[in-house]
């Protein structure tokens, strides 16, 4: 594509920097179900993830981020990297005109975010952050309902969010703990439906699933309350593993009424005995629930950068979740409730 | 009571002819759960089954059908006695001038019920048959939906209706079979639901639960189809083996909308594990499900006789079921659809 | 009844003491709907209240509570009068030998509780507070999904405890407030699924249903966070006004699955249409919701009582939810989590 | 690919006939989410319609019938032209040895059916029918609930099939009516759930949607029963017109409990006000509710192919369903049950 805003006889060009699994799917799905798009680099710092990538996608491997940065022909990067590399590779982007789709978390180091953000801000370029719940059809009419004043001023918001297994303990030992890695998540959910900044934060978790995640220095289970601007107060309760599937649910309640998203089913069928009624388990993990949110997400990209309109999920959107996430941790170590305002 | 139609300072004075399980049943809602009625007397051939109800629930015993009748303090006879006396106590009521409650169905035998309807028509008094499924509130909101206009003209209807375990087989023999014993509430719901009476009849039905209810003549498995003079079409299915429980459901389709009620559960818990989610059971049976509907169907009698009001479920209203009901057996002999015009 | 233990011939003689609202409702269930109770006085500093409850139930009225303790025909005991009689009645009660029935909570203050429950157990008499909600058959089964092992091990408890409206003003101000009043059902809810005590309580509240509250010092929308020694976290919100009815529901989350009770509807009727489809309001409010809660407690009072059995809610089960209520307090004032160990 | 059977690491190759509604929807899903599958020609005697899904899929577009057939490199064919030319198209597919995916229904003549059906077998070639309903998860899982006992023996189904709206006038009048073109499926789905066939068929219908639609000799609403071999009867209500979505559900009872499919909402979401609970709206219609069993259908196909295994839906599947739609009508036109051995 020539230019962002063009109205668009091309397709946005994009190139995939990461092609581990989660730069995998993206790959798979701009590639095959999202209009307006092509995947025309992939780009691993092992050379044989981004080939298998590509072959399977029939997407071009670049031998470089260098290759793809220079190349006027692509419009936009995906940052698909390790969470430790997100900083530098989204300033070169920027650098280069890119516009960026960039994975959550940005940075789990909050200096290391406004210098991304301030690179960004410099080159005026688009910025989205891979926040994809927001896009999912149920979360996103549970915020409509709020946003549109259907269910009057909101007054409590409870998100459930719990995951079928925890991650392998190297993972856990970098992403940052739970706060950072999964209730991350939950934390912009909490801003996305109530449509409104977190000021202060208590957070109380434990180690009841796997004590091997307690002897990494991270939780497994844990309740956060968030308190508004508006004064609505959140609660989000988090499990790194719930036997019975992806458990993601959303509930806001306000003045005038109350809207809930609940967990879709592998099937509508239910089979009925002599004990009850037994229905269908959930979706095991993300690949299976949100597939239609990331093709949501995707297609807001791909329009809001051929229409030069602005994010959904800008920087700051990608920045705020952090603040709230170092909060938890220290309410955690300082068991008091801790203002977001602490962090500056 | 003085007199019908007053407002009502006294209460309605009810005799409960009959003290088997419904005849208890009744006398006990009356008693205690039904504003402005009381039992007054209670009386049954057996001398026994009216001792045992009246003690229990305090109402004097009568020692004969003509001590009520000739009792002015009587206002009103509820007659829960055998299908095949209904007819002779209810000509009786009449010429004593009481309101009449009569459990369904008033006979087995049209020319019974004509006559029976005939003294009442003659007598002047209120009549209200026991069909006792139009109160149930969630099958009355189904038929608000279409009386409403809600999911406008109404062009199917389907009425599931399945017992947890056959009657006994003696039960069976004298209970004017499948048609005139259980789906006759299913004819009345049809007409109910759709507010038009039924032009024609298709039954079809099999020997699958039980052979002994087969050689008693009987079937214990039934699909009806039934047409309406507004041209809606009811389909109907039975079983006397539900293993689940007892399986009541009403939906009306129409061309605004669909209208359905469900059944209810013994609790709203569900368990989640990793084969899916496990409700609770259904009510067993109908003293389970249906007390509400008992108690609305009282409250309703007592209410039109003190107000002087029409009956919600009148003479025609009992006749009207007994006539499908031939039809559907008809149907099953002749292997055709049978007008109802075919019973004059 | 002659006494306590002996297998009942004889019915259980109540005595109600306080004919407001809820003494009223357990004088029509007990007279009604409860086998082998008979409530033969009822008591109200109001005479004009007792009478009209008395007349209504057919009930004797007694003149004074000395007429009750003083009468060894009266087995027992329901205290309904206002919060702040119950230890005096009690502590009278447990002298004149009464089985005890009381209303939540004992009182508002903990010194009085523990002189009520030390007259109480000098006495030996049997006491049960009306915690009615362990008696809802879907909550019940919650619990019994956690007690049986059927889920695991319990890691996370929800309480959703919403009332339709506030309570008049003049009730707000001596009514302990919304932790004492109304959270305290949710506090012994919390015990009572997770078969464990609370340790610690953190508490969020504010005032956004109605400023007449705030200005009374009660908070109208709460969220408590409890952690119990067992290590499970429950969380409770409370809003004292859902538009759309009395929400109670109640989730037990543990290793081995998942435990919900939902909120029964008026009925089960679905209205589908092309916005989607439309189903039936809430329950309005305890006295439309509860019903069956309160009959199966008064079965289980009545049935303890007559078989010498040990009660179901003691008097420590009464007094632990008014510490964590008073540690929510204190946990508001002092924004901090508060051990209830500092209560001794 | 060379040769069914072998273990496939090539990719079968497809050739599409007929680039309507139907024929762009299996190339984009075959091109895009299908795996081990590729589409190498699209073929309409439209050559724009070719064209059009050609470029949109990039598929190249053959010249003629006989360039696919020719050639020896595409290993199958789907046949998504007009009905009224299935038979010709088949017969040519098999004589050229090629795997054939042919829509339904095959024809709407019977004896056109046993020619093509002849030439199939002849040739030994695969034929699988696109009776796609079968491969929706929820359906088919009601089926494995019967096929595997799960509720015992089956006696009663139940097959509510509503369109969002009717067909244009032109399609109605070549369709074959509903009983051909829309109720097919449903008689495919009573076989399928049942696994059994079916002997007697009483069909009732009526013009309540559109005047059009009985001026064109059709039918717009329509109840069918059907008697099996296994005595099961299945109960399908369809109407041209459920202005609240696709209604596709369908409902096994057996001797050991039941098992029910239900529609799949857009959302989870509810919004819960003083009238009640507002769930979302259904998938409007079969491109929405139905990618899922398409997709399942094309992996099977797939599969089957390159494994050599038996075809899921095959002739016999296909000729059925013709056999009880043409009794339908029968029994329209003579207004009783009809056996389908009337049709030899």
């Amino acid at each position: 594509m020539a230019q962002v805003g063009e109205t668009g006889v091309s397709e946005l060009s994009i190139a995939v920097m990461g092609a581990g699994r989660i730069g995998a799917l993206h790959t798979e799905l701009l590639q095959q179900r999202v209009e307006g798009a092509r995947v025309t680099a992939v780009y691993d710092v092992f050379a044989e993830s981004a080939c298998s990538v590509g072959s399977r996608f029939g997407v071009p491997v670049a031998g470089s981020p260098e290759a793809i940065f220079d190349d006027p022909s692509v419009d936009a990067v995906a940052i698909c990297t390790s969470t430790d590399t997100h900083v530098e590779v989204m300033i070169e982007a920027a650098r280069a005109g890119k516009a960026i789709f960039c994975e959550k978390p940005i940075s789990l180091d909050l200096d290391q975010v406004d210098r991304a953000l301030a690179a960004v801000a410099r080159a005026g370029v688009y910025l989205q952050v891979g926040f994809n719940r927001r896009f999912d059809p149920s979360h996103a009419a549970v915020r409509d309902a709020v946003a549109s004043g259907r269910i009057g001023d909101v007054h409590l918001v409870r998100i459930t969010s719990r995951d079928p297994e925890p991650p392998p303990i190297p993972y856990v030992k970098v992403s940052g703990g739970i706060f950072l890695d999964m209730t991350i998540h939950d934390f912009d959910m909490a801003r996305f439906v109530t449509g409104s900044d977190v000021t202060e934060v208590y957070a109380k978790g434990d180690v009841l699933v796997d004590p091997d995640i307690g002897a990494a220095g991270d939780l497994d289970t844990a309740v956060i309350m968030l308190t508004h601007e508006n004064r609505a107060i959140t609660t989000i309760d988090n499990s790194r593993r719930a036997v019975y599937g992806y458990d993601q649910r959303v509930e806001a309640f306000g003045s005038g009424g109350m809207a809930t998203s609940a967990n879709p089913l592998d099937t509508t069928t239910v089979v009925h005995d002599a004990s009850g009624g037994h229905g269908s388990p959930l979706p095991y993990f993300f690949t299976e629930r949100y597939i239609p949110s990331y093709l949501a997400e995707w297609q807001a990209f791909v329009d809001a950068v051929r229409e030069g309109a602005p994010s959904p999920v800008d920087g700051m959107d990608g920045r705020a979740p952090l603040v709230i996430g170092l909060a938890a941790w220290k309410s955690i170590r300082e068991q008091r409730p801790v203002l977001t305002s602490e962090f500056g």
